[in-house]
């Protein structure tokens, strides 16, 4: 056997299903690794004969290797913060106060329209930089905060631009649909039309979006808006998703599933019907508990009928100044386990197998399988649930993304 | 003037409490380190005169300086996880199902047992390394993991250690009645003898403790266990404090408050006659978001009322295995605001100059005041507030500890 790089020494969390038992867990394994992908993974014992002389080794010293980590929802090109209405809110300003300083979505909204694509870039590369720390490989971005043509297109393409200048893998998202921006505040299907037959061409033209995304709402677009953009989408041949039932119940998810989504996000008021119009779609249903703890939510995704009707569980940041400024997928895990009662196990599925699927890349990421992308982990843990059940040490001590041992940034 | 080192080109919130408005602000300043300490801080255009070949000058590039963080309360050294709990808990295992499986506290106290001091300085020395990376330049560490006069003095000793190894001061608490030990279930006051009479003594004789601490509570100890132990400290001439309030009311801050305690700690379920009589002996009151939120807590500290009697709030990672396995003071910013409504100002107040106060430090560290300890932190922010609302990219630049400037650990 000839391989470029082999790892041993290790236990392995492979999230594949196809092996039985929790994390599909192989202790005292090994990884070969060739031209990038996984070229073999078992247990140690059965490490075919290789060229010990010509192969790299690493040792991985007992600790534990799991799939790189997938952030599968994120805003994380932006301009600004949002840090003087926290403030304020907690000194007791209401929202009216707050929106008649200039604060909520249209502040960042200006921020993103008046700065350039440099400073975009780094405050991107900062941001990828900590979750690259913590294990994340692959992480989706999303546009939303140009509301206008330029501005949604500069955004994306700095997202672009990100994932080949990082060696995180960036997967992006135009969600123009996001807002109503000021101009169009009396003109809602106005602005519609323009997210299709402006936007959304101009997206296309520059190959800018993997998917499309839209804030299906009663404070955003109503079902049959998210319908024009999410059909218009589908016919132009990309992904779609959808931000839904986070406030309401408005028929948002059974609509994306309809349209074969891939996912549905939020979805702290999904019904059962909901949850079963999207296990026959085969969506997956996002879950981002640093919102729900940011905003001080109370109702719950429906969690049991998701286990129920076996929708895949997904764990995301949602990184965003607005509802959700952390940017950790780690502290996603203990979040997801603490605040909405997921196993750990199930937190894991959600950043790395289940992640993937909801980006559309699962036969090239989120798990430990032969023929996937060399891109994993190695943790200084006893057992993988310690990552989701403690936080602040950073437990990771070497990415592989690509087969290549990453550098990781300070 | 002769200085060691100059800064310019700063903002300052020196959460001096002389100097007027909220974080004490000094905008456009400049500070000057001397054998150590605080020389001269001020606007940028007041500073006198030095001389520039002489005195190394540090430009902060706009952004702001804060004193250096401390961390009041937490049981940062100790051995082993409780992941395995965690993971079971969350799979539907009782309490007595993980008590059963040689889980909870004792666990813990067995991993203390039985680890020596290396690995539990190396432990402690990578946590320190996670708080330092955010700017924490002070920390409390309780020992109470030990329950037996051996280990509980090896724990202290560890504390020692890491302070005298480690940038990060360690200032270090006895809390020997932290729980009762498997010897003792049944004979508590023959414990509480063993605390007072052979443990408290041998701590003494070592100089192992700042102060003395208890779990005054109705599964662990009662107030008059309570009183003699804290009696006994007092009169060593040691420092006191109390986990008090934090599942029942039982009167132990009103005890702490008449001994004179520095702080009471956790107090969700103080009442306003409480609250009075800490306001009364100039208590601290030591709030725990990670404990609040890793429990789910639902009862709130009387937030309103320790404003109303204007006592001093500390706020705390209460970093340990059990209750808050979250390692970051400055994610506890964070949940003071969003678990607790403090506002951003008043967070950094209870890891600054209120945490000194807690750990009687005032007069050394806490604030950016003429004549305290060079402990500040350089952050790439463009407001103080941005320290509590967002969290993930860490805006810690530069750390000064003792008028040093400190290579962060990795
Ligand atoms: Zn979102
Ligand atoms: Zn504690």
């Amino acid at each position: 056997m000839v391989w470029d790089q082999v790892w041993i020494d290790i236990n392995i969390a492979t999230m594949d299903p196809s092996i039985s038992g929790d994390y599909g867990v192989i202790p005292q394994a090994a990884i070969a690794v060739k031209d990038g992908k996984i070229a073999w993974v078992g247990p140690r014992n059965e490490l075919p004969e290789f060229d010990v002389l010509a192969t790299p080794v690493y040792r991985g010293k007992g600790g534990w290797i799991t799939p790189g980590l997938i952030d599968a929802h994120t805003h994380l090109v932006f301009a600004g913060h949002r840090a003087n209405e926290f403030e304020q809110r907690l000194q007791g300003a209401s929202y009216q106060d707050i929106a008649r300083a200039g604060g909520g979505i249209i502040s960042t909204v200006n921020a993103c329209r008046d700065a350039d694509e440099a400073e975009l870039f780094e405050l991107g590369r900062q941001r990828l930089n900590a979750l690259a720390r913590e294990g994340v490989t692959t992480v989706e971005i999303k546009s939303g905060y140009g509301l206008n043509t330029a501005t949604e297109l500069k955004l994306l393409r700095v997202a672009r631009e990100l994932g080949e200048h990082h060696h995180i893998d960036v997967n992006t998202t135009f969600l123009g649909a996001h807002a109503i921006p000021p101009e169009y505040q009396n003109d809602v299907d106005g602005y519609v039309d323009l997210v299709i037959n402006d936007m959304l061409p101009a997206v296309i033209a520059e190959g800018l979006a993997d998917a499309v995304d839209v804030f299906c709402e009663n404070i955003a677009f109503n079902l049959e808006q998210t319908e024009r953009v999410l059909s218009a989408a589908k016919q132009a041949g990309l992904q779609i998703k959808l931000h839904a039932e986070q406030l309401s119940n408005m028929g948002g998810s059974a609509l994306a599933a309809s349209l074969g989504a891939k996912s549905v996000d939020h979805i702290e008021f999904l019904d059962e019907a909901g949850v079963k119009a999207i296990s026959e779609s085969g969506t997956c249903a996002t879950l981002l508990p640093g919102a729900f703890y940011f905003l001080r939510e109370t109702q719950l995704p429906p969690i049991d009928l998701l286990r129920q009707y076996n929708v895949p569980m997904v764990i995301a940041s949602d990184f965003n100044p607005g509802s959700s400024p952390i940017c950790s997928t780690l502290l996603m895990l203990n979040m997801a386990c603490t605040l909405f009662r997921l196993t750990p196990e199930e937190a894991l599925r959600g950043v790395t197998v289940n992640a993937a699927k909801a980006l559309g890349l699962e036969h090239r990421v989120g798990s430990i399988t032969v023929g996937k992308q060399a891109d994993f982990c190695l943790w200084d843990i006893n057992t993988p649930a310690q990552l989701a059940y403690a936080y602040g040490v950073n437990p990771c001590l070497n990415v592989v993304k690509n087969g290549l041992v990453v550098a990781l940034p300070r």
